[in-house]
């Protein structure tokens, strides 16, 4: 069992293998992540959020479902979930256009950016970013197709617990946006849990 | 005014200029089309689902609503639509994979393939296969957060039309698929009409 700080703002690659739990932890509550997901013997093979809503039939996944590639192979399965349920898989990951868009002068850090440090690090440079599945993160889909953009409501030591389905790279990103009412009382550290046996 | 007919189970690239309107015309009715667009000056920002439903704080767009490009810039604007308003921005291009778990065997052919020999055809190599607007394509999301597999309802001569917002390639494909329940009334053609002035 490894247990694997992300400090606020920033984001953590690790490699999980086939049969590996792998839990997204909230110490403190009200922080949204950003995931990705990337099969280790082929980065073009990502975690795709529009293969995973067809493949389910659902917008959001839920205990039991899978997380699809862009080859429509299983990912990840989703094991548990200690929180309210909700996560988004409809909205792009921040980055720095969004800042732009706030007003925001200079730098601000984000998840894509995030994404991209964390996979330089391991001397890879991916060219995209695709569109993440945002653990904790409350923008329902309702009746009249508006999102609404609400806090988090995941509480201190929330989990959501998934099962690999093939070797992978994954990222997880806490989310640094304190501009977009979705990061509940400030912005926080993540854990990532994984469980190799 | 130019009117190109995208024949049944193809795809079709077409150059347009900011300012010019793309309208695309279903004339026999039930018919799908997914449909790409991509920055000509630098085919790496393109029509962006996840961008454009953060944008728009909505599912699905309607006229008056923005596509946005990955680089969360405006690529077209909704001016009209005639159809029963049914279109999917939720679910991934049709590709081999999407038939080989259908049970088809050998070849078929699909939007994913369509997009990238319209492409081709221009010498342009993609890489990966962004998450198309589907146009006509009834795949509602629920109030439970299921998406239902609808039959098109556009009728013949139904017309969906944006104009363009800076100078773009876009793709068209009249989708092949006659087995996720989506195409009405057989597979049938497509048109695009671009109206440049």
């Amino acid at each position: 069992m490894e247990l694997i700080r992300v400090p606020a703002c920033t984001g953590v690659a690790v490699e999980v293998d086939m049969g590996h739990t792998i839990s997204i932890i909230d110490p403190d509550g009200g922080q949204v992540g950003d995931f990705f997901a990337f099969n280790r013997e082929d980065l073009s093979e990502y975690l795709s959020a529009s293969h995973t809503r067809a493949f389910n039939s659902k917008v959001f996944p839920a205990v039991g479902d899978a997380f699809m590639s862009s080859l429509r192979r299983p990912m990840l399965r989703v094991m548990a979930d200690t929180s309210p349920g909700y996560h988004d898989m409809l909205i792009a990951a921040c980055d720095p256009a969004r800042y732009a868009q706030f007003g925001v002068e200079g730098w601000h850090a984000s998840c894509a950016e995030n994404l991209a440090t964390a996979l330089a690090g391991r001397g890879i440079t991916l060219g995209f970013t695709p569109q993440p599945f945002n653990v904790f993160m409350r923008t329902p889909a309702n009746p009249d197709g508006s999102i609404s953009w609400l806090l988090a409501q995941s509480r201190p030591g929330d989990r959501f617990q998934m099962r690999a389905e093939m070797d992978l790279i994954v990222v997880l990103s806490a989310c640094p946006s304190e501009l977009s009412g979705i990061n509940a009382g400030g912005l926080t550290d993540l854990e990532l849990q994984i469980d190799r046996n």
